[in-house]
């Protein structure tokens, strides 16, 4: 069973990109790759990191990036972090394993004295912790705040010459981007704020080959048998437009929408031609606009929800409705949030 | 504020931990540190790990431990794995990033389309995951499973000469141990279960530099700034003390309970000597039971509390009552349960 009754608002959102875009002549000349390959392939135009790709010296931690989007997003609650009763942040990559991010973060931002809860995960990250905001709701909490992020400075290297790399490692230095995002989540509607309708958090992974692994060393010499970074691109490829499809089913069902009620759909975004196959393969009318991040973000992980939410909130009219889907490939996990602008339609919107 | 009302029971508890008990003797002759020091400085006699400690290779990964751990709660409670509507799982160590431990251990279980949340946490892991899983039950579901647990083979090193470490990290060598906990959650009361009456989880780390720091490195070469393994326990011996004393006012105040009011009491178990001086401090009536681990079991991490409670249900009649106290020094958080077992107290129980 799934909580789906339960009021969740999203009083307002932030983003935080690190530095300047870096475009595809720029990895091209950093690591080697071809430039046509990276459009063939790949379909991302710009990302950024928090890191230099020259040195790998680290510019912005992920407490850094987390940070910066809370502050904007409580900005755009016009909400203060007295107001907050509770932290969820997610991440697959935070900065150190303790203390969490999440309490660095807490740190940063001047709160103390409340409870706060990092949830590792993968590129559903962002839905869980609005899983766990809207379940801290239900116990009794008014308002809280969602941080999702990641960074890629252990998992890049800088000065890599990736010609010398199979494919598959390769694809790791154009598909990826760092960044993070921030939703601040009330239980109470708050002035003509986005309201959640349904959210789908559900592990479906048993029996399932992983399709990531992304490993860790400790302060030991590292064991020469642990896998450190692999991706099943293949399997990734097979599954992932499915799996969409199943989730985009299950919201419209639990919201008691139709597919000619979605005004806005937030696409799983691996890379840019992957979430057009995605797109094209999901049965909604034509006329339901896609709202995408990734060609200009690259892949940031746990952060991408929450950057496509912060796009969609400056678009959805009053009375308009958008569907957010996000498969996690590490385990499998369906994910995805039904959102909905309270107010009336006005005249000559489209898609009714 | 917290939402201290949500009922929340523990319908059965189990633990697992890896191998035979490690003596000090035979720490002693596989790092080189004096028994007597370990006698000392310590007071912990024994602890198990789940690698070999000749060759460093691991016998028991987390997820095997978080697996044995969860069955046996399972079969504590007579519940099947379907009967759970969630996993919430804590560590500071998962086996990796991604996949997750929790999707791993659910897979292992044979859990499928439920919600599967990893808290990344330190001591305090097994009060967060309680904590989320109490939200969860709040907001609908019925029956949840409780994990936690840590390994430590990424941080101390086989074979090494720790005669040539300095105490700081020798502390380390000698202070820890592997290990799970788990127990399985209700929202309604089930046959006399334990019930917590009161919950306490609470950042307070604001403007506080970290007690505890654990660092990792990812795929490309380790950055020499990076910190790995940083404990202050100074600080800690200074700060756990007091914080345990405001996390047993805190509960009692909650709860609405008197100090004479507590039977057994689960105090913080850094080690066997800290906890003493812990205890002694905490001005609680000389009748109050206390139920530790740390002397057998090392210092387990997030399995820690899960431990104790394990021990606690075996002891814990109808009518009695117990506080689990519980500090996160890497950034700080108060956390802490009231627990209470329904029923009357039996003639000639003590302490009332």
């Amino acid at each position: 069973m799934t909580a789906s009754t339960t009021p969740l608002h999203l009083a307002g959102t932030g983003t935080a990109l690190p530095g300047d875009p870096v475009g595809n002549a720029e990895l091209s000349t950093a690591f080697g790759i071809s430039e046509e390959w990276i459009d063939l392939f790949v379909g991302t135009r710009t990302r950024h990191f928090g890191w230099d790709l020259a040195t790998g010296k680290v510019t912005h931690t992920l407490t850094d990036l987390c940070a910066e989007s809370a502050a904007r997003a409580l900005a755009a609650a016009g909400l203060g972090p007295a107001e907050l009763d509770f932290l969820v942040l997610a991440t697959a990559t935070p900065d150190s394993l303790l203390p969490t991010t999440a309490n660095e973060t807490a740190d940063r931002l001047g709160l103390n004295h409340l409870p706060t809860y990092q949830i590792q995960a993968g590129c559903s990250g962002a839905v869980q912790a609005l899983d766990v905001a809207r379940a801290l709701l239900a116990a009794g909490h008014r308002t809280g705040l969602v941080v999702a992020g990641d960074v890629t400075d252990r998992f890049l290297e800088a000065g890599r010459d990736a010609t010398a790399l199979a494919t598959q490692e390769l694809v790791n230095y154009v598909l990826f981007g760092d960044g993070a995002g921030a939703a601040v989540v009330t239980a109470d509607p708050h002035d003509g704020a986005v309201a959640v309708r349904a959210l789908l958090h559900r592990f479906t992974g048993q029996g399932r080959p992983p399709g990531q692994v992304v490993g860790w060393h400790g302060a030991v010499p590292p064991r020469p048998d642990r896998q450190m970074l692999h991706e099943d691109y293949r399997t990734i490829e097979e599954e992932v437009p499915a799996l969409a499809g199943e989730i985009v089913w299950e919201l419209l069902h639990t919201a008691g929408w139709r597919p000619q009620d979605v005004d806005h759909l937030l696409p799983p975004q691996l890379s840019g031609h992957m979430t057009e196959r995605i797109v094209a393969g999901l049965g909604l009318p034509p006329t339901t606009r896609e709202v995408s991040c990734v060609r200009d973000t690259g892949n940031t992980g746990n952060a991408l929800p929450l950057l496509q939410l912060d796009r969609l909130l400056t678009r959805l009219a009053p009375g308009e409705r958008a569907v957010s889907v996000v498969v996690e490939s590490s385990k499998w996990i369906k994910a995805g949030l039904a959102l909905e602008r309270p107010g009336t339609r006005t005249e000559g919107q489209p898609n009714r």
